[in-house]
């Protein structure tokens, strides 16, 4: 592969999307060519089973079922649209990946990290990360954020309570001391410093 | 557990959906509660699901997605529907399960039984069938069956080559191989006659 594979993770409110968006100009203004999606966006297939993870309805999902959707979306968004843009030279800027499923079916959920990390390595073999940005935002603030801002749709795992986000913040603080793929990033500064430390992040792997 | 987990495996137009049909009769004769049901169907977020795999638009599925998604909804049928049952001494019969998924995907896509195994192991940890029916009957007279039969929906599935219903058939012939659990029933006789060899089987588990 030749671009650069780079993931982004997050509580709910961390603001990493609006880092994205100032990562890309970043980027490209230094010359890269720069593809940004979502899981499990943007894919037909994926968006499929993005309306059944996202649907309120559906409260009697099992938290195993849950967590294969998650890897079954994964797959398909990765062969579709990651692999091929890596292989043309792009530096991707993935919004969540499998650190997402580790954290929020691996421990929130209690199936345990070791289970989830099997089935989402048989959906992405080898395709790992090069780099995976953690922007650190405190649940409470995070929350603030989303119920505060006007139009943000409210969705199903929002709606958990603040003890279910407690355990998902340090559930990446853990991943952040296990992979050394995973860099932390302050994100309660400024969003223009936060998009800074993060560029000075992925200027070390470029 | 107290009932009995039976599940039905054949080629496309083995006749086992009738097959089922008759055995929930005579077994209701004989005094049991039995409850007949099939893969992914009669819950909500199973049939969603269902409809991403079979829907014909969806021809780029990578074959991992396609495992992924069928685990997926194994599980979740097997938490609401199959595991109550067994909680309530029914003997429930399956249409279709965990081998369908190490034929269809481990096989014929060439992924490999084992890693396919894997992630149905993750999906329905130790609840594998007490016993499993093959319905045996030779691709080219299933197929024969489905598209002869008037009103019959064809479906993705269908859709694929003879070599590929070849590869499914030979695959369920090693499985009846190598798990005691499976028992091979000769599907090529008469509806009466494959009814009565499968009812033999089972009142040998009951």
């Amino acid at each position: 592969m030749k671009g650069k594979f780079i993931t982004f993770e997050g509580t709910e409110g961390s603001g990493k999307t609006s880092v994205i968006k100032k990562v890309k100009i970043e980027l490209e203004n230094l010359g890269y060519k720069v593809l940004t999606t979502r899981e499990p966006g943007g894919i037909k297939i994926s968006e499929q089973i993005r309306s059944i993870l996202l649907d309120k309805e559906n409260q009697e999902m099992d938290s195993k079922t849950e967590a294969l959707l998650f890897a079954a979306s994964r797959r398909q968004h990765l062969v579709e649209i990651i692999i091929p843009a890596l292989k043309n030279g792009y530096v991707v800027l993935c919004d969540r990946f499998v650190d997402s499923s580790l954290i929020y079916q691996g421990i929130a959920r209690e199936i345990g990290i070791d289970q989830v990390y099997d089935i989402n390595y048989f959906a992405i073999e080898d395709a790992l990360p090069d780099l995976t940005i953690f922007v650190d935002v405190r649940p409470e603030v995070g929350l603030e954020r989303v119920f505060s801002t006007p139009g943000r749709e409210v969705n199903r795992l929002d709606l958990e309570d603040l003890d279910f986000h407690q355990k998902i913040y340090q559930g990446y603080l853990g991943l952040v001391q296990k992979y050394d793929r995973i860099k932390c990033v302050n994100g309660e500064q400024s969003l223009d410093k936060v998009v800074e430390d993060t560029i000075e992040l992925i200027k070390l792997i470029l």
